[in-house]
Formats: structure tokens, C-alpha cells, sequence
């Protein structure tokens, strides 16, 4: 019988669970609502991993490796952050042991990353799991981006994370769509190809965002713009200041002028096309086969 | 007797009104929560001057300038911005009459002003007012500065709007606070004086927003700054990129290095402490007497 292994990535607000073979594919996947926050409470997360074996119809003989929020202070146990000059593929040898008795022994915490520079401190938790998957697809070098409602980007050099920056993208879109200034222009359509563009070209300019989200509102009010661009305008702000920041420090740095984008195909379309914009080239790697291939690397110590 | 006119700023929540002598001086005040959103409709704004006028015990005989969103499509009457390039001293020519029966004749609109840069379009209504009062009172060349909500940095030459750029500072820091990943540590104190110092250094680094007050969080979730000083690195990084903005400006410019600050005394003293440490000259006017001011310069039109 192959040996079979049962990641879970347990976030915020969901948790995804794959049961993977020692080569990476997927054999089975589950998602739901259970994220940390539905759980409920640290005393929880036991009988909420119960449940999803049972759900999943996976015996108890299978290790699990976990990774996500299910780490942080408010989740199951706290597992402190890796320090960034840690390979990404030292991670197998990093692994925090559960301590509930129920699963000890056979479950374990991937830890997240913390990252220091000039400008303070930076953290991941979850999405090093995603790098780790990437660096053995043999995406070692350049930026690795992975977009969504705190978009993380990672700067590798021979799979050694060189920088690490999380952007507030998909927040603060929430955040201006559901109240405020902004708010009675977002509920178009923030794919309209041409508002998009309009916004990757104001964040090229490098203006705070207090200014330029701003001024899609001015735009609108004095009638020089179309309030149905406006979402897709926003988009193009939050998404292009990523890439700006990026192309900045590829400037400072003379790097490789290349990212990789882990994300949905809806999400990958539109940081290919930003990269367009800017002048970089854009792989996409799919999240799930990305997540199955990192959980197989845990295979000789789970 | 002498003439009087009565000035009212009339903005989204709230209204102030001053009944004004020619010389500038205030003879009675009153501010209320009638703002353009409670008045609740175009056709309720003519009872509610009547109201205001009864309530300060004014005579309708007394000439009425209203500036701020009255003016606004929303408000009572939509009066078009003005151009940047027709001069602050030249706003009482530009007066909109109030077409309603009851006020025809009595009761004027200031317009607001609308510029045009590389970077879009920025417009404000109700901040020309403040900024005819602070021209004059001397104040004709250097950056005007009216913080708040919606932060607005006007750059003069002799009296002549050289640029204009609005920042959502207030907004985003109300936004922060009240949900989303921050808000659980934005409960303190924002003045405190060394957090309110590292978001402002911060801040002169040009990273965007989106990745900066992400920072702050993960800051404290890597135990590398403590909870308790978030709000004030928040109010930091908010203001401080409204000052990394202008000094960008200052820098291509060549301009003057100083500022001055419509404002309430604890927004002031917030100001004054950025402008100290970016190295500009930083002057502060009260906003009651700047609009008394400029209210006074309309009594030839009005």
C-alpha cells in the first residue's frame, strides 16, 4: 500500500484539505467554511481535525501536516516564525510537533516566516507552504507572488528568501466597497480592461494611495471620468502598487526581471496582465497542485 | 448700522455658520449636525437655512455665502468647479446665486475648484473659502495644508493654485479601526509620541500603503513593536505620506519649505511635528478666523 499523507491549509476563514500520495498527487480534496475564526476556539481545533478525517473518510494512521493561521496565537498552538535566512527547503526539519496527546506524534505545524529589513518587519504564515511547493516545481529564482485578500510577495535567489512584502490588496478593496468615499461607485465591474490599465498607469507614479484612491472619486465628481471604470480603476491602484514596489527594488537590485504567480486562473489573469504593464515576465503555477507538491515534501518526517 | 453678512460652511455632516462684519470679525457662531446628509434632500436646504437664520436669530435681510458640499451634486444646488487657473481673489466674481424664489438675490454659493495634473484630476469644495481667508491674511505662496477627513495640500504662488492634492488620511484611519486586520490593535492612543515617529520615518521610505500598515501588524505579531503604539505608527504612516508626498514635490520644484496649517489645535500640533521632521517651516492658522476672513472678502458681491 502507498504511503499517503493529509495536508490541510487552515486560514482565516477556510480550510482546504488534500490527501496526497509521496509524488504529490492529489488522491482526495475537501473544502469548507472551518477556518480558524469558525472553529471557535483553541480547545476546538481537535475535534474539528476529527471531523474532517471522518469527512474525508481518512484513517488515523495517516499523518497530517498543517499550515496557516491554524499556527498563529489565536489558532491551535502557537508556532514561532522561522527566521527568513532558513531555506525554504529546511522547512521539513522545522516542523512543530501538536501537542494535544489526541494527535501527537502524527500531526504536525508548519511555521510561518518573519522577515526583517529597512522598513520594519515582515510575516507569512500558510503561504510558505506554497513556496516550498514551488521551489521543487523549480521556481527558485525571482519574485514569487501569491495575490488574494493580503497579497504576499517573495523575492528568492536559489530558493533563499532575499525579500518579503505583504500588501493590504484585496483588504482594502473590501474595505472602500463596503463603505465610505468610494463606496457608491464600486459595484461595477473591476475587470473593465480599459479602468484597469487607467489605474496600474496613476500607481506607476508612485503617489500615496490616500491621494490616488482618492482621485477616482475627483475623476468621477467633476465628470472627467466614468464612475462604471471606477472598481477596476481601484483594482489597477491596489494591484499596480504592488508592482510598482517590485519594480523599484528590481531597479535597486538588478534582478531577474520575472514572477511567478501562484493564484486562481481570475486572479493570475490580472497580475499577467499588470506584469505586461510593467515589463516583466509572469508565470502562473496553480495553487492546488503547488499545495501537494510542498505537502510531499514532508513525507520523510511526518 | 453696520453691514453683516452671515457665512456658512455647510459640509456632509456637519454645518458651522458666523455672522461677519466687514472687517472680518465674528459677531455670533453656531455649529449643528444639520450636514447636507441629514438636511435629506434638495428641497429641505431652503428650511433649513430659515431654520439656521431663526436659530442665530439673523434678519433675512442679511446677505447668506454659503461654501462646502451645499454646492455639491447631492446638496442644494450643483455649482460647477472652477478651473485652478482663475485666482483665489477672484471667488467672489465666480459666486453662484441660489436659484430658489424664497433666497433669490440673498443668498449666494461659493464654487469649489477642480486641477488638473499628470496625475488625474483632485477637487475640493468648501477648502477655497479657507484658503481666500488665509490669502487674505497674507498667506499667498507655500503649501496650505487643511487636514482632516479628506486631507487637502494646496500649493500656492502669490495666491495662484499650483497644485492640489486631497489624501484620504481621516477616512482610512476610521476605516482601519473600525474592522479588518488592524482594528483589533488601533484601540490606543494615537498620539503617542514615539509610535507616531516610526510611522513617520516610515513613511519617507515611499513604500505603499498597503504594504505599510500590513507592517504594523506584523510588527506585533512578531513581537517586534508593542500593540499599545499601532494607532499612533497608523497616524505616522497616513500623514507622513501626505509630507513624503510633498517633499517629492518640494525636491523637483525647488519651491518654498514651508507650510501652513489650517487647523484645529491637536490636528496642528500632529502637523507641526511631521513638518519638524521632514525639515519644513510649518505655520498655523485657526480655521474660525481664516473663514471669517474670507468670508468678509465677499461683501461687495454679496
Amino acid at each position: 500500500m502507498d504511503k499517503k499523507i493529509l495536508g490541510v491549509d487552515w486560514g482565516t476563514s477556510n480550510r482546504r484539505a488534500y490527501l496526497v500520495d509521496q509524488h504529490g498527487a492529489c488522491l482526495a480534496e475537501h473544502e469548507d467554511g472551518l477556518g480558524m475564526l469558525a472553529v471557535g476556539g483553541r480547545e476546538r481545533f481537535s475535534g474539528a481535525l476529527a471531523g474532517l478525517l471522518e469527512t474525508m473518510n481518512v484513517g488515523r494512521e495517516v499523518p497530517v501536516i498543517m499550515s496557516g493561521m491554524v499556527g498563529s496565537a489565536s489558532g491551535w498552538q502557537e508556532v514561532p516564525y522561522l527566521d527568513s535566512s532558513v531555506p525554504l527547503t529546511e522547512l521539513p526539519a522545522h516542523l512543530a510537533p501538536v501537542a494535544d496527546a489526541d494527535w501527537a506524534g502524527r500531526c504536525h505545524i508548519v511555521p510561518g516566516y518573519c522577515h526583517r529589513d529597512g522598513g520594519g518587519v515582515d510575516v507569512m504564515r500558510g503561504e510558505e507552504t506554497q513556496l516550498l511547493g514551488a521551489v521543487a516545481l523549480g521556481h527558485r529564482d525571482g519574485w514569487l507572488v501569491l495575490p488574494g485578500t493580503h497579497s504576499k510577495w517573495v523575492l528568492l535567489r536559489d530558493g533563499l528568501i532575499q525579500s518579503m512584502s505583504t500588501y493590504m490588496t484585496g483588504e482594502l478593496f473590501a474595505m472602500l466597497s463596503a463603505g465610505g468615499t468610494l463606496s457608491s461607485m464600486m459595484g461595477g465591474d473591476a475587470s473593465d480592461v480599459e479602468g484597469y490599465a487607467i489605474g496600474l498607469a496613476q500607481a506607476r507614479r508612485n503617489e500615496p494611495l490616500s491621494n490616488t484612491l482618492f482621485r477616482v472619486r475627483a475623476g468621477v465628481v467633476s465628470r472627467s471620468a466614468p464612475a462604471a471604470q471606477a472598481p477596476a480603476v481601484v483594482s489597477g491602484l491596489l494591484i499596480g502598487a504592488e508592482f510598482a514596489a517590485a519594480a523599484r527594488a528590481l531597479e535597486a537590485s538588478g534582478g531577474t526581471a520575472n514572477i511567478t504567480v501562484i493564484g486562481s486562473p481570475a486572479l493570475a489573469v490580472r497580475y499577467a496582465v499588470a506584469a505586461d504593464h510593467f515589463g516583466l515576465r509572469c508565470d502562473v503555477l496553480d495553487p492546488h497542485r503547488v499545495y501537494c507538491t510542498a505537502i510531499s515534501q514532508f513525507f520523510p518526517q511526518a
